[in-house]
């Protein structure tokens, strides 16, 4: 199949939208925990999470102003304060669930029936059930000014992994919890390893 | 395991690097291919791209101005065009030696062994073992000054996806072929699925 730029712009709307999205591949799938500065939780499904920098340490997520994800970017730029959860492919439907788009002062950790769980000295909550939950402090939103998006910038303030997921070398070991990742819009899979290889040398 | 920002910042750095890289999950790997405007063949592996909108179809790739991928960023400056290849699993040996620091004038397509393949209308090389290849137009580079590394947002000008990848729906089945995922600096993946879900309602 080959398709250029004119007959992509020519596409019916939903399967340009599906073809797309899943043409940037695989990703990790991220539940973005937040509450509002009056104290409401919020908790929605990201596809979007960058490496930055090691040192200092720092993600990037993409927020698309049109979601229901405007949620999570207020809550972010009003507190400050931001939490990343990668859970196991068991729980991948309740994930998803959290892209439904519930009312104002109404949290999908209710509604969807995920557990928040608070450490000190972090104001968002976490997802109990999270094998990998990352405490984030908002450090610049960089505006994408093609198409409206916005690149949230944190710094990692705190993590909390499952024990005997961090390898002697530092290598986190995702694939064997079964961490789930995905495709496009709707697509979900998890991890099978090919192989880790030394740094390469010319 | 719990450690908090002063920790992670006091960790020896092949550690931290590989702690924090692999933390950030699993990826799609792509092989950007670029010539220079002298003619020079470029073949480099990133792990971060990014979907940034669908209409119009941009993709954005973070580019580290400390790393072998400035050869890339350089010619994507110089010549606007670039080009994303996803391989299969088979050649993730092959892809990661795209990581060597080869030296000037020499293209990582020789020296690592992947066939340089053009198409009319792109000036870029295209990877002919890739079983996803698509032609992009230089946008815009966004400058993330917290720590020096540049966004490279890009238009997509040509897809050529082997025949049967994609649905009746536009969803692109990586999965069927294989597509290499990485994790971190080293590690490398193939997808197994766990489901496709419908929109989700309240």
């Amino acid at each position: 199949m080959y398709i250029d730029k004119k007959e992509i712009e020519q596409l019916e709307q939903h399967y340009r939208r599906a073809f797309i999205n899943s043409l940037a591949g695989f990703r990790q799938v991220v539940l973005v925990g937040t509450k509002s500065a009056d104290g409401i939780t919020n908790l929605a499904i990201f596809n979007s999470l960058i490496h930055l920098g090691a040192n200092p340490a720092l993600f990037g997520l993409m927020s698309r102003p049109d979601t229901v994800q405007r949620d999570t970017l207020q809550n972010i730029l009003d507190t400050k304060e931001y939490t990343l959860n990668y859970i196991q492919a068991a729980q991948y439907k309740k994930a998803h669930q959290t892209s439904a788009r519930y009312g104002k002062g109404i949290s999908e950790f209710d509604k969807v029936g995920f557990i928040p769980l608070y450490h000190s000295g972090c104001y968002a909550p976490f997802v109990e059930e999270a094998v990998v939950k990352i405490a984030m402090r908002f450090e610049d939103s960089i505006p994408i000014s093609l198409n409206g998006t916005v690149l949230i910038v944190g710094s990692i303030m705190q993590v909390d992994i499952n024990d005997g997921m961090v390898g002697g070398d530092g290598f986190v070991n995702l694939s064997a919890s079964e961490v789930l990742i995905s495709q496009g819009l709707d697509a979900y899979f998890v991890s099978k390893e090919v192989g880790r290889l030394p740094y390469a040398k010319p």
